[in-house]
């Protein structure tokens, strides 16, 4: 039988899924992110989430093909290492995250960049899957992007795709990053919730951190800023508008370079404010685009918050079944445009 | 033998010019653009000025084994014909531009987009050589660009590599493109000239004028910047300085997004202003660009304002050698990166 598991390693929650050839889900789980420890102690809960997730399948995860791993940080497929993860504790240093897993469940593990596997798994079971090329947006803590041409992802020297980190207004509002008037220094969700930390020290009214005490957050997850949303919060609505009008600029950027034929949105906050902000988005685009006559498409990730775990359950050899007739066409007619 | 013909067609130069099979220049003419009279007139321009390049060459234009025509406005390379060129007399309509060459020289002829023949011969037989993915920026009237991905130019839906809309400053300057804050708001030659113009009117004080007069122009050329920063003119350093970062933040976004190996500068003012003006780019780039420790090698286009014309004659089918042994190889290994 041809089942795989797939890991999606965040900084807040580790989710795993079991998919049969068909790429269908048999079974999931997701788990808390461990805090306190180190780069063993959240492999050891990668290996017991996938373990999990492999009960409620119904299958050992002996029996796995192999399971396929998203991971954020310095990922070195090769050497099976991830190094610099910030978001993770205590993990600066290579760590054989690959070796430690496969033992853990006894099959063999590959390991793919977060955003990337995401992508991947949109283009290739998801909203991209239409499209010769497009670009993804993240649109999350971060603004994490991808740029799928002819099917693939176009990694130029390993780290194309920095949507987040193009230019919209120089001299702009400081980024995350540390530079200047990014996409991300408008629209990242650490970034909002900065902003809006900082203007309601300054006396400016909100109902966002009341709605996030009532949640039980500490955070202004995408859920706060969608009740906040449906409250008609009139600060969230011009936060997220100032958002917007980034995303806006920074895509219509990219499509005036690469005039790609679509655009997937994905990320906690692309894909818990939907489709109606998706073409909110779409419209923050058209004052710039080179070709506002003929926008690209847009859509929501099709694969919603699944699209790391499935996505990397595709980086298991064999999984994208790159030996079938069709795909063979699919990649010659590709090689041909 | 295997001698072809190249011909740039420009708003205010007509340029043309004979290679052999190795690419090497046999003759060349350039003329001005004819402003009156309308496309068939142009034609009958272009034609002559082949010719005349013929001649110096030593050879009959019916016995090239065809011409390429690099073009602006709307081309339409399977019907042979350009339409909407904007800075052409009396060109809206698509004009059948093959048909009437080749009845006037007796040889094939084949259209391309002039900005992206150009960028074929810097990547094939230019600065852009060596790469195996670069940005080309043409800095000149406008902001012309282009994308080179694996070798080969990537047209997205046909219009892509449009570098100087792509937006660095939301609500910015005005462009002539009718959008604001786009990079050719900054840094185009005719919006450098508005500018200009606008401020010595409000009593900004300037040399550019008195250079352009002694150098018997009209507008400011290249040669007219050129000469003022030689002199030191503080206004002129003031707006080529702010063009600079324009341009700086525009390719930062770009290589932010595709990670490419190099970039490579031409038009009018990258070519007359040089490799030290490219540097600067490059450093204006800096600030912006997501990978500042290994920043995109940058060159001036080396076959300067030859590029169009040679590149043209490219178009000619075999130019390329298509059918060389090498030449596939350098294909088959490009594809399976």
């Amino acid at each position: 039988m041809h089942i795989r598991g797939g890991i999606d390693l965040g900084g807040t929650k580790i989710q795993a899924v079991i998919v049969d050839h068909e790429h269908r889900v048999l079974g999931e789980m997701r788990t808390s992110t461990p805090h306190e420890g180190g780069p063993s102690d959240v492999a050891a809960t990668m290996a017991a989430t996938l373990g999990e997730a492999a009960k409620l399948a119904g299958v050992e995860t002996s029996a796995l093909l192999g399971v396929g791993v998203g991971s954020p940080g310095f990922v070195d497929a090769r050497n099976g290492t991830v190094a610099r993860a910030g978001n993770l504790p205590r993990w600066q240093e290579p760590f054989h995250l690959a070796a430690a897993l496969s033992e853990a469940l006894g099959a063999p593990v590959e390991l793919g960049n977060d955003v990337g596997v995401a992508l991947d798994g949109e283009s290739f079971l998801g909203a991209g899957r239409p499209y010769d090329s497009f670009v993804g947006v993240f649109w999350g803590t971060g603004i994490g992007g991808g740029v799928i041409l002819h099917h693939q992802r176009w990694l130029g020297r390993g780290a194309a795709g920095e949507l987040g980190h193009m230019v919209i207004k120089r001299n702009g509002a400081r980024c995350p990053c540390g530079r200047r008037g990014c996409v991300e220094a408008y629209a990242g969700r650490r970034a909002m919730e900065a902003r809006a930390r900082r203007d309601v020290e300054r006396g400016e009214k909100t109902e966002l951190f009341d709605i996030m005490e009532k949640k039980g957050r500490t955070q202004l997850s995408a859920g706060v800023f969608a009740k906040a949303l449906e409250k008609h919060d009139r600060y969230t609505e011009w936060l997220i508008e100032r958002a917007l009008k980034a995303l806006g600029a920074g895509l219509a950027s990219a499509c005036t370079l690469l005039d790609v034929e679509a655009i997937v949105v994905g990320g906690g906050l692309g894909v818990r404010l939907g489709q109606p902000y998706a073409e909110k988005i779409r419209d923050a685009m058209l004052p710039h685009l080179f070709t506002p006559d003929r926008p690209p498409a847009i859509h929501v990730a099709e694969l919603g918050d699944r699209a790391g775990a499935i996505g990397a359950s595709l980086l298991v050899p064999g999984a994208k079944g790159e030996n079938s007739p069709a795909r063979r066409e699919r990649n010659a007619a590709s090689r041909g445009r």
